[in-house]
């Protein structure tokens, strides 16, 4: 940390190697075609292995490289197109739904639980935790938080818990009106249980889908989804998909 | 790069560190307060300066650390939700415009912007450059693509540069029927030109959203906005502000 202006930082180092590999992506590799070690291609730019390393976490972040445990760093395929548009005001649940559960529990919530809720924090929380599988991969999992109070014919007779009492929990749902959803997207680091769903390591970045489900003015349910970053682009709108080149984001300047 | 499977992958050392820099950060200090230097962090955690790093990077994804050139580590602010819903169906340029035009160019696009209009790529395309500045902080940098067919009114006698042509090129949209918006958000990283625009190096985090405005079924203009992923939650949804505790997407278990 020095006390440079930002006018006069000049291009960082890895910067630039990080505009040759992708060049060198473009050119020379094949979506998942293994690159050399770490070793070799620092040598082979001429570079320190950590400045390699910076410009690997570079294309990683820009999903133009995946780095797999056992297997190496891979050329990445286009991240795939995972609709989370608001517009169809469904439940959670519902029959066209992309998620399954997977478990489900039942405690006073946490005292961020109780905030996203606007609840007071004593009554028991359903917490349902489901995963979503898109083209046969685990793309996103999610914690959704269904007050008691919001879901009262659920009966003791029903699964105490497992993918049984979800679907429970889901079913009763469907009861009420949705009136509307609140909804925001921000950037997280995998928890370890979301991380092992996800085949990443803690700490990964993801995107974060916070949704409130709001009926009569009230909340009365809230999810956090979990999505990964690297494979994953989230689509909104009305067709509910978009084709975005994988080279726009990645740092090629257009046009 | 070893083969270790998942399962017996144990924690990571820089993962512990973090819970433990969470608590600290809770307890110890306050928003916007500087962080002790990275040598007296690692020596008062009794980890090496690798790890510390680690930490830091993950407490910096989850939106509780910034870390800013000639200042050091401080604690950050809870993320501003920036509204991107699509509900609304309007023009970029509309009077309630949160955007700012500063420059605007006219050129063949590049294959991916090309691409992205589902254009042919020999038509010129005007390029709208704009800022967003939400409670006064530069937040998002955009480049609007708006195909010279589109903008047929556009007249030779209008500025030829600067922002008073990107504010003609935004006027001449507002005549065209809007049907209809796609949307897609996806981790990015911060391309030079917009790292100065944002305060941020270049290869920062960003959500990246782009947008394509449709009419009559045709694409007639599309975006890249890059959002400062650090300071931003990006809201979506039928209020348009969703207050999300800043402790939900950070690593704690919920419920």
């Amino acid at each position: 940390m020095g006390t440079t202006q930002l006018e006069s930082v000049p291009e960082p180092k890895y910067w630039h190697l990080k505009t040759v590999l992708t060049d060198a992506l473009d050119s020379e590799f094949a979506v998942g075609e293994i690159l050399p070690n770490e070793r070799e291609l620092a040598a082979r730019f001429g570079v320190a292995r950590a400045t390699l390393r910076q410009a690997l976490e570079q294309l990683e972040l820009e999903g133009r490289l995946q780095r797999r445990r056992g297997v190496g760093t891979t050329v990445a395929p286009p991240r795939v197109g995972v609709d989370v548009s608001t517009s169809q005001q469904t439940w959670p649940g519902a029959s066209d739904d992309a998620w399954q559960p997977v478990e489900c529990g039942s405690a006073v919530p946490s005292a961020a639980v109780a905030r996203l809720l606007d609840a007071n924090g004593e009554e028991p929380v359903h917490t349902v935790r489901r995963i979503r599988v898109t083209h046969g991969q685990s793309v996103a999992a999610e914690l959704l938080y269904v007050p008691a109070g919001s879901v009262p014919g659920l009966s003791a007779i029903d699964a105490p818990s497992g993918p049984a009492r979800a679907r429970a929990v889901l079913r009763e749902l469907q009861h009420l009106d949705l009136d509307g959803q609140d909804r925001a997207v921000e950037l997280g680091s995998a928890r370890a249980d979301d991380a092992k769903e996800l085949d990443r390591l803690p700490g990964a970045p993801v995107l974060v889908v916070t949704t409130r489900y709001i009926t009569g003015g009230r909340t009365v349910a809230a999810s956090v989804a979990t999505y990964r970053a690297d494979t994953c682009r989230l689509t909104f709108g009305d067709s509910g998909d978009l084709e975005i080149s994988d080279e726009l984001p990645g740092g090629k300047k257009a046009s």
